[in-house]
């Protein structure tokens, strides 16, 4: 893969991530949605098919990581790092751009937050909060979900017949073809439905840190803190995650 | 393929799309249906099962497009642009047709309709509509959301062993064989979902004005305005959706 | 396949089916289960994955059809009309074991409906019934719905790589390997979500004949009536939309 | 396979299945957690894709059981017996370690558990209870359902291009690549909908008996009984319907 495909792959993969993944966060939560409350089930099948959307799109031209834990999963494993950091700055940008246009999705919802008398706090449809503030906590429930996320997406290109690994002519991206990617979204619904409860699982850094820049720049009325003291947990924590899981499976595999 | 085999398969996979579709919005919606205000879930795998069984059905036909845009977007792409007129006239047809079927299907909840003191809107059963009207903020949302459906099919054909692209002896059709449309059907799902709340996700011009001619012709009692106001805005904005994502493709890929 | 093969593999399919279908019925409705009043979505999800358990285990021995509908859209299409009678026979006897394996399942929710202060009609855990009693409108829904399953169902076939009627030296199976059931199951999912809401989509004479025979012998305190004047319907309407899809099929196909 | 990889497969596979399943317990049971209340759709999908990750990540290794009922059902097929007391041991140790971790990811909220106001009972996040106590029918309950599991899993091999037992080199595990797991977590997900009301479908004695353990041992407060007297109700009927499943089996295919 070139560097400008893995470029252009992960920006537009997971732009599409967070456009769906904000976007069901805002069908949820804002005011004049029709998707207003319909509750967890919603968030978690909107964000799986997010990464089904992004990764297969992304798949031909980087291998569609679209996380760094995934990246830095992979590296341990593989032991090449050169391109870590171009991954890494690419999916930043790909989810700041994602939120913005999420933001445009439900523009008129955001606007008519300016009602002073029905304004509804806004960070939640971008970044992550704990239900319950306990850095450490939230530290191991990030760390532990991730780990659920990345270990069998590593472990997973270890089955005949599923298609990890068969990017065509390489062999570095963990998706690629065949149901992968199917498998790797419904494991993400799974770690939503079961992880989600105390962290509304980040379980990747520029899922969480991309989205709150997004927050913390556009012009949302009544938008609220975006809560930058909190913002190193989800970041963090999928990192530390994304190692464990290299290490465990280069030990077990 | 021939041009009445894209007839035949056009109107028929479209027509299943929207009894499907429409069948799941009066399945939430009408008094009397089993299914009465069963929330965002049910309606959104409603439609993208609808997806699954209308495109599997089309796909040996005529590709299985079911949607101006996505018809508009493969042209882009292909620069094949003499049988779009076909295409689309060929789902339009569909679309109205599957509007009276579900309408057949949901005839007694349609005829209870008549009783004054519990009657109910009935446009939202066929057509979509905003949660707040404001043709900018609307357009681009519909716009947003198709690019978020027609680009991923687009991509998706570049994955290896996932069938799309490959209708026995044909090139030219996006779906065709292998898990292909139980991942657009899933994509499909996802927007709604995540793209829904503002304005019921068209994102498919026939989707909207086939029911829609449906909704104004049908003898439904207490049935309410057809809002041929707005009608332009759930054709318009897929078509630029679906322009957009065939000139991002080719760009990109 | 043997007639024994076809008689075995009917019987325990379409009791696995009603297992899991009149179970999901039980689980939503019955005091004292754990699901109770769940919703919608846990019933289509609960019949669709149903469909996925019985017709996998029961496509090597007999196809798995389940259904005298699909069987007899199949006969419309091959003009092999000679083991119909067996196929229909053995879903009949399959549907019967289902409903009492479901009945002892929730053996003790049952018992409990003794106590008259909190019993519950139980028919509906079995057998289907409209919510607007109308003997033409509901026959109408029923073939709509039974169409939109049996049609689908012949087309899939059409489609390369699903697997459909590649029952290992057979042709005459719908179902058989590869995707084929887990596209029927999520097919049924989406008709149950779309179509359900007049009558409850019996879609299948068996599914709805066998286990209203067994409320009419079970003994269920304060069982309430089988309703036997309703029961030609969802066995007249899913065998004519069953004979359309076939008529369809070989017309367009 | 050898007997580490059995052990590593199994501990680790079964220990993500449960890390999933007491997972999603908590997140729609306890305060504090942003699924809280969000209904029995949740439960039965987070279970069924734990199944997913859990099952794939261990297949490469042991065939990917996670579960003693599965594990009999196949000895009773293959007539090997030898490592089914590594099977059992090794996934009891790993459900035992993923109740560890999903007490670590939800562990903020059961210390929350301290407050005597708001204390909430725990052992329904571990381990099974009946809705209503009657060890016959729980007894028959368990042992349906398992049944419902374990011949499906071993009718599905017989199915061509699903993918069970192609462990690579292998033939024993049940499991192996391709969709097989994925069929088998769907049938999960069923179960859960559909046979889950009277007793919480255990089906599985490893996911019940490891995670009760924990629940004994683990320091949280106010945590209540861990309920031993029905602890071999979902030990007992899991392994009763796994044997039957290998015995109908046998005799019908």
């Amino acid at each position: 893969m070139s560097n400008a495909d893995i470029f252009l792959g992960e920006v537009i993969g997971t732009a599409i991530l967070i456009l769906f993944g904000a976007g069901v966060c805002a069908a949820v939560t804002l005011n004049h949605s029709k998707a207003k409350a319909s509750g967890w089930i919603v968030i978690a099948f909107g964000w799986g098919f997010g990464v089904l959307a992004g990764a297969y799109t992304a798949a031909p031209l980087s291998g569609g990581h679209l996380n760094p834990a995934v990246t830095v999963g992979i590296a341990v494993d593989t032991g090449e790092w050169g391109k870590v950091p171009l991954y890494i700055l690419s999916q930043l940008i790909g989810a700041l751009l994602g939120a913005v246009l999420a933001w445009l999705a439900y523009y008129a919802q955001f606007r008519a937050n300016a009602d002073p008398a029905n304004a509804q706090p806004t960070l939640g449809i971008f970044s992550t909060a704990p239900e319950i503030r306990s850095p450490a906590a939230n530290l191991v429930t990030e760390t532990v979900a991730t780990v659920g996320l990345v270990l069998p997406i590593l472990a997973f290109g270890r089955n005949a017949g599923i298609g990890i690994g068969q990017v065509p002519g390489e062999a570095a991206g963990i998706y690629g073809s065949g149901i992968s990617v199917l498998l790797v979204s419904l494991l993400v619904v799974g770690i939503g439905l079961s992880l989600g409860g105390p962290t509304g699982y980040a379980i990747n850094p520029a899922r969480d840190l991309g989205p709150r820049l997004a927050h913390s720049v556009l012009p949302i009325p009544n938008k609220g803190t975006s809560d930058w003291g909190y913002a190193w947990v989800p970041v963090a924590g999928p990192l530390i995650g994304g190692l464990l899981s290299g290490v465990i499976f280069n030990i077990v595999f």
